[in-house]
């Protein structure tokens, strides 16, 4: 049998390694012949623009893929429609599969993609077709039902600590009062904003942690820096890009919008310097960790890029025991060691669903993170990559004709 | 004797090292007895604010400054004034000298800094008074004459190439159009904006870099994207903060203007992001690279930490043979194989010059850098440092009662 694998949703430093885990599994196992990467997703399929991941794997050094961020074989958003109204789409899939041989399908992404696995395994299943669909984990946004964690967050989360750790040095260095406000990834869900809560461990900062999960207004939150400036003149705050700012006009976009309804141009963070320097007129300035968080691999952390190849390769070799419309989870076992299992979820659990922070991780002024988290984040960090570098930068591998 | 050395202006990934340098220096000589910390730059000498680092040696793994960024001292941008006018502040210095017994002062920082070792060192001379004052050189902006290359600048020069190389990865996942402008800093010199030309050895981006040496209009500048566009669909920028935008409204403070007459919140990369978005209306992405260019300690350069530890204790071995007012400058012998030489450069040439990016190295065009300069950055970013991490984070050194 032939098989194919995609990569979808927004990149992350872990994606490329669960695609070597799957072509790894795909070239352990002899019920499989040839390997096909789909370009930019679930479009690839439809277009039938695949690459030979087999030949792939003869000419270029595939563990690379391991130290290359962003998706290797390109992504997309595009989401499948309902079959019953649109019926051309899941036709030309078939197609495809069709033409290449392909019988299981493995898809590398986040709810979204999981929405793809759930709705082709299921019609699959209900018309006796016999192609797999699988899902493989991956979103820095830690979002996703029904597993621990997501490949990709915890590399995101030594990005997050590693560099506000840097600016924490940078902030303080003045004699004067000071405001850093970093924001952070995370629409909806703040996992990624809560995990700077492991610098902790080693910095009295950051004072204060906001999550989209929690109220937020401008006049609390100036008061809650006032609260940190009466003891540490270099106040350090980790902010969602998510948080609702309940007083102040926003547009329907989520931005701010100024008192002459003209929508800021930069995110939240900007728009809550401007507004602190206007209250408390002390030296401000907001950084925004922008693409940098989900694509810093030079940082990544060992246990999520192992993590994200061995859940790639846990779904081929669960496709090959029958498994299909399942996504790959990781079940906790213990912290301390650091034990994970491996596991097939519903991918319908997960398709469309958002996981969010834990309440009861928030502290009651709803302005930083209880301790308790630490130890569900602190592991998801642990490892440096030895990372492969020529004339002083790291290498990246990049497939030819991908790169337009 | 007893010693002093200070840090000023803003901090960098190699100030530290410097430091260590000095320290390193002091203590392999029989000469020197007690090596003061002044906290907060020339400011901590004024205000008697001292540290004593020859017991902080015993108490500290003091190699940690190798990998601690900003300045463990505390920095400041205090300028000395024309002592003729206001003789108290020279007065201050003196009296702390004397009360300290420091007869050498190591002030390791920019041209400002330098203007503070002219100064100095020229009234003792002229007055008699053995006090010797000597320049350690610092900045990201590497605009400093005299000296080939400054310590801290091949440290950001490599965070600005690996995080460029990780972003272009990340902006080419989508089959569409898109521009993404990287701002890098730089008010004046164009050095760090220029150094990412150093992709051009393994990216075919960025596609066009602009220097504030050069003439910047709107109109050209989106016109050359869209002659990028003709063959590429992802086009990077790499765009330094200080370019002076003549065809656009700009506020006194180099701001761009919106048409309403109100400074825009972002810089000139956010500025950028809107008009290009109005003008092609492709996606659109501006990222500043912020602090964290000058902070990003994790991913500096081993020749740039290396050659800032040996400039510093460079200054202390002059210091010992009778040199004053002069700042240790790096000469360079060849390209490959790289080897400079150390030698003292009159302070007096440093400070307050500017050394601009040679425009000779920028192309006819005006928007990227010629494949020559690559031979001049290159050695500056080789090798990485091997950071000692604690639970997944590097490990820095705090003086204990210095972080407010």
């Amino acid at each position: 049998m032939n098989i194919a694998v995609a990569q979808s949703g927004g990149p992350t430093c872990a994606i490329n390694s669960s695609l070597l885990g799957v072509i790894k599994g795909a070239l352990g196992s002899d019920k499989i012949d040839t390997i096909y990467g789909a370009v930019n997703g679930i479009e690839g399929i439809i277009n039938q623009n695949l690459i030979d991941l087999t030949a792939a794997s003869k000419e270029y050094d595939l563990e690379l893929l391991r130290q290359t961020p962003s998706s290797a074989l390109g992504s997309c958003r595009y989401k499948l429609p309902d079959f019953s109204k649109e019926p051309a789409v899941l036709q030309k899939i078939i197609d495809c599969f069709k033409a290449f041989g392909i019988e299981a399908f493995f898809y590398i992404g986040g709810n979204d993609s999981m929405d793809t696995v759930y709705k082709l395994s299921k019609h699959f299943m209900a018309n006796g077709i016999d192609i797999k669909v699988m899902g493989v984990p991956k979103t820095i946004d830690n979002d996703l039902c029904e597993t621990d964690h997501t490949p990709g967050f915890g590399s995101a989360a030594k990005y997050v600590s590693t560099t506000i750790k840097e600016v924490i040095r940078d902030s303080s260095v003045y004699d004067m009062k000071s405001v850093t406000i970093i924001e952070i990834m995370g629409r909806n869900a703040g996992w990624l904003t809560a995990s700077a809560c492991l610098l902790h461990k080693s910095e009295v900062a950051p004072h204060l942690i906001y999550l989209p999960e929690c109220d937020f207004s401008l006049a609390k939150f100036i008061s809650d820096i006032e609260k940190v400036q009466k003891t540490h003149q270099s106040v350090i705050v980790a902010l969602s890009e998510g948080v609702k700012i309940s007083d102040a006009n926003m547009s329907t976009e989520g931005a701010a919008v100024d008192s002459f309804g003209h929508t800021m141009l930069g995110g939240v963070g900007k728009f809550l310097e401007n507004e602190v320097k206007k209250a408390l007129g002390c030296k401000v300035r907001s950084i925004e960790l922008n693409v940098m968080q989900r694509a810093g691999s030079h940082i990544s952390s060992l246990t999520d890029i192992d993590e994200a190849e061995k859940v790639g390769t846990a779904a081929v070799k669960a496709m090959l025991k029958g498994e299909t419309g399942k996504m790959m989870a990781f079940k906790r076992v213990s912290n301390d060691p650091y034990k994970v299992n491996i596991e097939p979820a519903d991918a319908s659990m997960v398709a469309n669903h958002e996981k969010m922070f834990p309440k009861e991780w928030i502290n009651a002024e709803q302005n930083n993170i209880e301790d308790e988290a630490i130890s569900y984040f602190a592991p998801l960090i642990m490892g440096e990559q030895n990372i492969k570098t020529e004339d002083g930068l790291p290498v990246h591998l990049v497939f030819k004709g991908l790169l337009k």
